[in-house]
């Protein structure tokens, strides 16, 4: 089934820092049907460089970057599910961000666009499901800065969901995961077509964004499954090269992925959703990450991945514990797998039993009151 | 005291490539005596962006990179053993590489400077030692790079050396050690400045080189000490900018330490090395990494360190687990530290008490014999 992208445009949208968008559009997809009381609608937040294009296949045929467990029969069973996935501010996906025309110039807002934050993603989120007339979600759900709106979902909204599946992420970014992001836009900075962030129209920062990118990607990955995936496999040749051509079959395929993702993200859109994570500590306005979670009133499935080093599981476990010191409703597993932060996308047979249990026990909870 | 680099200078050398340098210019630093049979001799040898000053004070008041493992009473105790270290073939402090001037034509090689490899650092410093009058050495010892060297010299030199102290090291870079050191190749290639490498006597790729040089400090820490030594803090606010400054210390720290590497590296360098050490593979040209390590004929330690991700002890246990099932004489030790990579540098208490340990039995065995 082909999935269109759909689009709303609110009048304005004042973001945590007091600057206020006018308008502000969101691109979304939904999957399922909505039921007669509006009780059985799931938010799905994407990762990093996602969009709403979670599930299904779009009109030139790519499927949905979540699709292996979004679907009729799956983990997010769209026979029983009204699921909703859009694209978070400061992106490049349809939802206003800084490649987004200014209307008060006529230009892209570029720099000139305000700093968000993760709660700024849930608000906007948060004023699509007034618009689609939804009172309260069965789940909040999404891997990695996915999970972090996820939680801030629970926090900020806690009469607004009935469950949170934050997956792979994290309640606080740590110093690494600052580390690595701070990497990646120092790169972006360096690359002299950045020119301050005024690249529309002309060449945008490739170089930068590509070696940004080649960083992620290491990230995302693990030392295991790289050895296997790659090993020292030589591409394409026998012996070495000696030159600075991509000899092992890692840096070409590197290479590729970073090349790649130029064609398809904004560099300031990279800036900005990698500054918004890195600013994302649940616990801040409190005094601890526990005072924060008691706000939440919903039930908790918290998941990581064992070879998972990027949002390693002590941070899940920093959740789950702060929940519990609180009596919140929380299961938590932690998955043996060797792909990485990847997991969570890849990792779908353990995911989607997982899920599956704990959306219909949610359902049950709900209809028992 | 105050330690002068002195240099030799060869008539040619001939690298694996068959390409020949004429001449080539070898910078070294000698601490404590020789003594008369001459059998007290140890070679260190330096990391990827190491030289030749490992020990005592420059005359611009800069201790060595190992100051605190080499002097007198110390791990490489200066009052026994006569220590040697030298810059390696291709880097950019007094030994002959890319930045040096080409004879031929007047200018530095630039990127004609041939492709090298660890085994060319080791068959150079061996050179050196030939120089100096040292039939055989007493140990070869290193970290990281400098370790891959130190088993280099075990298998290629078996005759020349009597013990090998590869520390915090491999024998063949993995899949994701190639990756990071590719993703610093292409920040460098990346930036407009770095000119197919043509910028002597201009502008140097600063930018593209800071960068690189970021993403190895994060390698060179651990999740738990940048957690320790930076957390969340915000540098010199209360909150955060908003804008795309260095809001956080770990931030700030990084981009330093970026800014500070490109005016003692050399960009052009960077890339060479790095090759040499992704094309390490101890076992090429052998059936298997314990044929080659057959060869060696020297007594072994190897040591690893705990939170070290960048190079872990499955790899050090490699190399012992080959040596072992050839029964060569191997200890090994796994040192607790939280430092991860940067463990081999600062660790000096445990490393100490190794280290002289294992000099004083080889020094016995020696004589025994």
């Amino acid at each position: 089934m082909i999935i269109e992208t759909q689009s709303v445009r609110f009048d304005s949208f004042t973001v945590e820092t007091g600057a206020t968008l006018a308008p502000v559009d969101v691109a979304y997809q939904t999957y399922g049907q909505l039921n007669d009381d509006r009780s059985n609608a799931i938010l799905i937040l994407h990762a990093f460089s996602g969009d709403a294009h979670a599930a299904g296949i779009s009109r030139d045929g790519k499927p949905g970057w979540w699709d292996n467990m979004i679907g009729p029969g799956k983990g997010f069973d769209t026979d029983k599910y009204f699921v909703i996935s859009s694209n978070v501010i400061g992106g490049c996906k349809g939802t206003t961000g800084p490649s987004s025309i200014n209307p008060a110039t006529g230009q892209p807002y570029a720099m000139t666009f305000p700093g968000i934050t993760i709660r700024d993603m849930v608000r906007l989120q948060c004023k699509l499901i007034d618009y689609l007339g939804i009172s309260k979600l069965l789940a909040v759900a999404g891997g990695s800065m996915g999970g972090m709106q996820a939680l801030e979902w629970a926090v900020t909204f806690p009469d607004r969901t009935a469950a949170c599946l934050p997956i792979a992420s994290t309640a606080r970014h740590s110093a690494m995961q600052i580390a690595f992001n701070e990497v990646g836009r120092q790169a972006v900075m360096a690359d002299p077509d950045w020119n301050a962030g005024n690249y529309y129209g002309t060449k945008p920062p490739g170089r930068g964004l590509s070696v940004a990118r080649m960083v992620g990607h290491i990230t995302y990955m693990s030392d295991e499954s790289m050895r296997e995936k790659f090993g020292r496999k030589l591409r394409e040749r026998e012996v070495p090269s000696y030159d600075f051509s991509a000899d092992f079959e890692v840096e070409s395929y590197l290479r590729y992925r970073g090349s790649q993702f130029v064609d398809r993200f904004d560099a300031n859109s990279y800036l900005y959703i990698t500054k918004a994570m890195d600013y994302f500590d649940l616990s801040l306005g409190y005094p601890s990450l526990a005072t924060s979670l008691e706000r939440a009133q919903c039930r908790f499935l918290v998941i990581s991945f064992t070879s998972d080093w990027l949002y390693p599981t002590y941070q899940s476990l920093e959740t789950v514990n702060a929940l519990r010191s609180r009596n919140r409703d929380v299961a938590y597993c932690e998955l043996p797998s060797n792909y990485g932060h990847d997991a969570f996308l890849v990792e779908v047979g353990e995911q989607t039993e997982l899920v599956r249990g704990f959306l219909s026990q949610t359902l049950k909870e709900i209809r028992r009151r």
